[in-house]
């Protein structure tokens, strides 16, 4: 018999650059939030990551149901096998792949907020709906006074309205604790004034900011708590930093350094990304000029931390979870797309 | 005989957001830059595009040198036949596949700014690199001083010193086109002083904000002008707005709509994206709220102009182009990644 050989990849062997995942941070941030919103409390959305092997440790966690913002999201998770219970939360006018998803086996609940995205929903077999309520933020949902009337015109047209959903986007981000608090009794007041109306056992809500505050909702849809971004690092929350991306130092000038980690690797919508000990001057395509208080040689290798954790995934092919200077797994980002 | 019938796409048809590309002022904007910067005049940089078929195009305009930012674009250039004459402007600790590019026929030519990466050069079996000096831009490249003694040490581990290469990235977004004039003239007259001690037939610089101005570079690594984007299309130069993200609205309130086109289909370092007749308040994941002066409704579409083209094209999968309503190719945006 032949010896096995197996060989054990590391991180220096990427190709930079390349998305990292501390596996303790992730597990930890995995473990807390279900301690904190066990089984049916969460219902985690994979956007924030867009893996479904990073989905598959959420639901050993527990988790059952899971929330997407995409049509290719819903398909991505029931192809994984994990189906047993998706709400796409957010709007469509062709849910023609969602009806396919359904007869396939799936249970697909879609957000509605007009008539129009309700003809969708009839149109195409999707069978179960949530009334999408706008609760502060300008974007998706109806008016708190339009719910139940929406509700009755989906269960005209034959379809189970489980419940409400309303995202409080304007204030999972807000970094004053005292504030957040505030804020969402206000814009959960107008959720719950909804549900009065449209009934149903769901009203789903909230995200990594509010996760611990909002004890209305039924269920949370917190997603960033897994991987973290220096946006929400700022508000002191329980979880840590799992992400960032590994980069190496192509250039060494006297002032400054240069990486190959640009605009093409990383979510620039909260601004520039950060790198510990070295002060972030700006970046471009496929580099990042920083300042480190060390010298650094050409072909060191830094972490560099994002601002904004969605945007970044959705440029990489990869998540490689790591411990230390061993790569335990590469998972693909297999949620890209539309 | 059987008749065959072809189905004519639209872009009606396009699952939403859909990178569309105006064919006619793809082909103007093309035309117009060959005729500026005829045959070896231009080596187009790719990264703008990140597209071998729009590429081919580029090379039937009688361009056959291009520019690339990674090695993944060198390898797909290569792949889709169009490896005559590539230049890596950007410097790489590891040259391994550059070499098996040369071994297999193409010719790669690697910006070099250090001894590490002359060293990188010279391992992998790359055999012609060119400078990169630095001309003002806190990047990548020598200071010019250290030019002539990086060009001794190449040419002593046996590599060909094509000549010299610097992008002042500092002036080519400059609005007031006398100041990116006067700005030029310094930055250029600094990769001359290195040239003179480099040697070799190659100064190669220059960007769509300078394509005019440039006198100094032999040929200009200008990239935007193809697709172009709102931050460009403020220099006034002649070519036209080519690019944009097709996209549905989902939800309309009183005061303000929403479209399916967020922070994973738009670069978002250069700003919000525009929308013509409309306001744009904010983008989120996947969506962008914006107030448009007259009424829409839920699936309507409309056309997202991008503020940046580079980072927007590396988030989606396809390239649509089109004449008007009809989807006349698609094509894959096949140099994304690493």
């Amino acid at each position: 018999m032949q010896s096995v050989r197996c060989h054990r990849m590391e991180t220096g062997e990427l190709t930079t650059p390349a998305l990292l995942v501390d596996r303790d941070r992730l597990e930890g941030n995995l473990a807390t939030m279900a301690e904190a919103l066990p089984g049916d409390r969460l219902r985690p959305h994979v956007k924030a990551h867009k893996c479904t092997a990073l989905a598959a440790l959420q639901g050993e966690q527990g988790q059952v149901g899971f929330t997407c913002a995409t049509v290719a999201e819903m398909e991505g998770m029931a192809r994984a096998g994990l189906g047993q219970d998706l709400l796409l939360a957010n709007e469509v006018v062709d849910a023609t792949r969602l009806g396919t998803l359904v007869r396939a086996g799936s249970r697909v609940t879609l957000a509605v907020d007009s008539e129009e995205t309700i003809a969708t929903a009839v149109r195409s077999g999707v069978s179960e709906v949530v009334i999408d309520v706008n609760v502060g933020l300008p974007r998706c949902g109806c008016r708190p006074e339009d719910a139940g009337r929406l509700a009755e015109s989906a269960r005209a047209g034959g379809l189970t309205v489980r419940g409400v959903m309303g995202y409080e986007g304007h204030i999972v981000g807000l970094e004053d604790r005292s504030q957040r608090t505030e804020m969402l009794k206000d814009s959960m007041e107008l959720l719950m004034s909804a549900h009065q109306h449209v009934g149903g056992g769901m009203i789903s809500a909230g995200g990594t900011g509010t996760y611990d505050l909002n004890h209305w909702a039924t269920e949370i849809q917190a997603g960033s708590y897994a991987l973290m971004d220096t946006a929400y690092a700022k508000l002191n929350l329980p979880f840590g930093q799992a992400l960032s991306v590994l980069s190496t130092v192509i250039s060494v000038s006297k002032e400054w350094a240069v990486a190959d980690c640009g605009l093409k690797a990383l979510g620039m919508d909260h601004g520039d990304p950060s790198v510990e000990g070295a002060a972030v001057w700006f970046c471009s395509d496929e580099h990042l000029t920083f300042a480190p208080e060390v010298p650094l040689k050409v072909g060191d290798r830094i972490h560099v931390i994002p601002a904004h954790v969605d945007p970044t995934v959705a440029y990489h092919e990869h998540l490689h979870l790591v411990d230390g200077p061993d790569v335990i797994e590469s998972w693909p980002v297999d949620l890209r797309g539309w």
